[in-house]
């Protein structure tokens, strides 16, 4: 059986009891290292608080040569683990589909995701989030403007909207970064964005969350990774009132 | 110190390692019991897992009775237990906000959500999801059709809608259920929607999946709550493949 394990937001201590128990009844534990960081435990701090190994995995493993993981999943039992909850990446649900294809039972246990965190954290409602985006870094000749274009669209319709940084290696993208990204995009089409929240650290016993226009949070030093960003589509009573208290707004 | 602490999707094992110490700190212990359900575990269940007792909290306890609660948490820790991801509902904002005011220190502690939970259940793509509505049951001279907005606006857009179904005391409006409903106010309008994608008991050991036109939904017996469906914004190829192998579409 392959079961894919969410490790949630922050440290070795966000994963559910289920999914703790999965993994000290499994033969082999592979923990997924590109698609996002668990910034508060190490690879080693998980073998040691799990007492197994725990092999790390790159894209290439997964998306190349996945035969070994799914030759392990029909002899025995893989906890496949990721930060935040599983398969909001693609990558995952084609490794998921290879293995049914094989006749492999699969399943998943879930765990707490930056996309419901948020929610609590700045006190922005579920139901009025739009359309996610990411900001990527900008490369030689590619500095897509795709984030801003869903920002709008979202404020149009009086949404807010979830804004990923982008992660390149050991390089993760800032707040404030981002929001020198998207001033310079929302420059270029003569728009103002009145209002951003920066998020930092979700999930641990500190996270910083940072609420105002561009010139106070691109001021503002939010700490280590990882980072995230809100746009709000305007504020109801509540939203504000909260991020007052808890955005320093 | 009053912290609100998610316990995840379906049972008492989908707590994060980290709630589950710190209600083994709380000197109270309260279980939020009128926004979300943990279907697969009882107020009973989660005293004797927990060792300790579970008071139940009612929308008068805290929307017009707050002051014990608040009192209790300024002489010691106070641990607020609710199904799912903590503050996505309102109340639970309105409650921090009167804490803080009071100079009381309060943190939240994250658990897996439906919200994302989706995705990884469905194949559906995080990033391809736009603003969620719900499905209230019909009452005398009330039938709001806000749903079906949204569902549209979505759609207009190719994106993905989560639609809630509503809970009123120990009714659960089921996945053939809300289909009706909506089916009925497409009509209206003279549309179609041509996929839906039922949800059950998430997070559970036996997830029930399956994505269909609506004769099929509504003929497909999805079993005990909690139900929550999905319409679709059209499909990409993986998610279709996904939908094929895990949703019997």
């Amino acid at each position: 059986m392959l079961t894919f394990i969410g490790l949630g937001l922050y440290d070795k201590n966000d994963i559910s009891e289920k999914g703790l128990n999965c993994i000290r009844n499994a033969d082999y534990v592979y923990l997924e290292c590109y698609t996002s960081r668990l910034m508060g435990s190490s690879r080693e701090d998980l073998e040691q608080y799990y007492g197994k190994p725990v092999h790390p995995l790159y894209r290439e493993d997964v998306e190349q040569h996945p035969d070994a993981i799914l030759e392990q999943s029909g002899n025995g039992n893989v906890a496949f683990l990721c930060a935040g909850d599983p398969m909001v990446s693609t990558t995952h649900a084609d490794l998921r589909i290879r293995a049914a294809e094989r006749g492999i039972k699969t399943g998943i246990v879930h765990a707490s995701s930056i996309s419901s965190a948020v929610c609590g954290l700045t006190g922005l409602q579920n139901y009025r989030f739009g359309k996610s985006c990411s900001v990527p870094f900008p490369q030689k000749n590619w500095s897509p403007t795709t984030a801003i274009d869903v920002i709008l669209q979202n404020r149009a319709l009086r949404l807010h909207t979830l804004v990923y940084l982008d992660i390149q290696d050991d390089r993760y993208m800032t707040v404030p970064e981002a929001v020198s990204l998207l001033e310079s995009m929302a420059e270029e089409k003569e728009l103002t964005i009145p209002l951003y929240v920066g998020i930092a650290r979700a999930g641990s016993d500190e996270p910083v969350v940072r609420a105002g226009p561009a010139d106070t949070i691109t001021a503002t030093d939010f700490g280590p990774p990882l980072h995230i960003l809100v746009v709000p589509g305007g504020l109801h009573d509540m939203e504000r009132e909260y991020l007052e208290r808890f955005g320093g707004l």
